[in-house]
């Protein structure tokens, strides 16, 4: 087992960020080398007090600078926590692999950028192999739930022909930005008008994972429709941070069917939505596979997004660190798995 | 697209090793060029007069000298659908080593050949990077629903405290040799001294899944325990192969419980046996996890048996072509995925 501990930054210290730090903190083999957000609040502040946990391991403090803390402390690889979209990521990325560190992102789209980006995603991949270093985006959907978790199980299947994915979870645990963008507690014509004017963000990640699948089976996307729609409520829900009263809206309903180039469809069905319990509806991660064998897999209740994204992440890096460069995938990686231990026994020797 | 076919040979033309080449004659991208198998029965004769299907490639007669197939067809990758023990497949791997032939063992203990043959494993492992080969055993179980799946989902876990793992499964597909190597139709009685003879089979596979499991965790099994009992029936069954009248043996329940040296316990429950629908047993696969989040996953009905391991096996050989040189188990290679379209798409072109 290699000496020295894995050199982590973080890069966004919110909701993400910060439960990675919290669960890097509680595994042995890492050092978090840095902290960057540009929330003036937290900017100065000590990474331990802000987590409300003891120190131990070296004190960090969150900076606004991430090119200075990238100089000083030479991250081995750091997690970026602070976009949705590739473009928006892309700077970033490029930023983090000239200073020569692993990246793994949390925006959606990086989960399978060759999607909506494939030229950013090329240029990615080449930049990635020019400074010898490995890029990957993941997340519990896109990243898991909803794609890799499907292609997995196409693994005993001798044919396949239709999937039909989908995931109905509670918002619940969620705070105020996470139900404005997802329209809880507005009227039906409030949430209309919204989603004109695209301000209702609902799940971003159908193209993602549409297109990871088909890639995984050797093909490619040729049709893909998504759809929006409010959930409306027949009773008052109330959550922590989230009311919808009778006849408003509760959460968003999405769906898409793609189909790929060898004629296999993928149906996918996401609704959320606060308290889901009140109209009788039973949350979980659904994989309907028809072919040879008919695979039929129920995960009740569904995986917890935030903390099955913020585990995903942490539980890559062994495997982003181990791997050849490049801008990857997570069909390209070995199969996931927890961090149990020192994280350094999941290092090849080499 | 590389243009040359993945020149493929099977070893063992049973069920398993037949239903693969049933399975390699429908894909593109393959080539078939040898078969070897000692039943005389079938030596010299056609694989598609033997599977019924019309040839589509070059024509292949049941071949009982495997040294003379390998020099003359230079097969890139072979199936070795032989055994059920590492011990006994060595020799062969060894030789097909030797011949530079890429191999995909069905024998159950190659799943994780470190658990009960460390030296041997250390052996074939020296030898395949010595040749530039790859060697992987696999399999539905061990290989997939007992352990890889459950591995993968750790992957969404930031904590991991307890292993629930349970696969109930009709045996009623499966032939006369099944029937009699897990006591379908013996009294209980017979069934016991059978069993203390060690003439009961039962599952071969409880060591590889917790040791790989253990592995994929970065730690060791410290302890392992594993019984088996006759499963009595309380109603006649009868399946196309087997009969059980009401008081005898219908299957064999296994259970085993095993620990990390970082004290996580893995419980495995395997029961097999006909008809369990006229004991209103309803078959699943079934994967629970303590932890952080907790899951609990079901697949119903369980993936069959049969179908499931000809699917990993042939559905792995692109991965194990793709893979550095050595003796490789699933936890090493990227994540399963059906082979749908021209194989060749899932070579990695380098």
């Amino acid at each position: 087992m290699r000496k020295d501990k894995i050199r982590v930054a973080i890069w966004g210290f919110g909701a993400m960020g910060s439960g990675m730090a919290r669960m890097i903190l509680n595994k042995k083999g890492f050092e978090i080398v840095g902290v960057c957000d540009q929330y003036e609040k937290i900017v100065g502040k000590s990474i331990f007090e802000l987590l409300k946990i003891k120190a131990n391991q070296n004190e960090v403090t969150i900076s606004s600078d991430i090119e200075s803390m990238l100089e000083q402390e030479k991250p081995e690889l750091v997690l970026l926590a602070t976009d949705s979209f590739t473009a928006s990521a892309f700077p970033k990325i490029k930023l983090l692999i000239e200073h020569r560190c692993n990246v793994i992102s949390t925006a959606e789209e990086m989960a399978f950028p060759f999607a909506s980006e494939p030229e950013l995603s090329n240029e990615m991949n080449r930049m990635a192999k020019e400074y010898g270093v490995t890029v990957l985006g993941t997340g519990v959907n896109p990243g898991m739930m909803m794609d890799l978790l499907a292609i997995n199980l196409t693994g005993i299947m001798s044919d396949v022909e239709e999937f039909h994915i989908s995931r109905v979870n509670s918002l619940s645990p969620f705070g105020k930005t996470v139900m404005e963008e997802q329209g809880v507690g507005f009227s039906i014509t409030e949430f209309e008008e919204k989603m004109k004017r695209h301000e209702i963000a609902g799940h971003v990640g159908f193209k993602e994972s549409t297109h990871m699948i088909a890639a995984s089976l050797g093909s490619k996307i040729s049709s893909f429709e998504q759809s929006m729609s409010p959930i409306v409520t027949e009773v008052d829900r109330k959550s922590p941070f989230g009311f919808a009263k009778k006849g408003d809206v509760c959460g968003v309903d999405m769906r898409c069917v793609a189909t790929m180039e060898n004629s296999i469809p993928i149906h996918m069905h996401h609704p959320q939505q606060i308290e889901p319990g009140l109209a009788g509806v039973s949350t979980k991660d659904e994989i309907i596979i028809k072919g040879t064998p008919e695979v039929h897999m129920t995960i009740t209740p569904e995986i917890d997004g935030g903390i099955g994204t913020i585990a995903i992440c942490v539980n890559m890096i062994p495997h982003v660190i181990n791997a050849r460069p490049g801008l990857k995938t997570m069909i390209d990686l070995p199969v996931p798995r927890a961090i149990m231990g020192d994280v350094r026994q999941y290092l090849e020797e080499e």
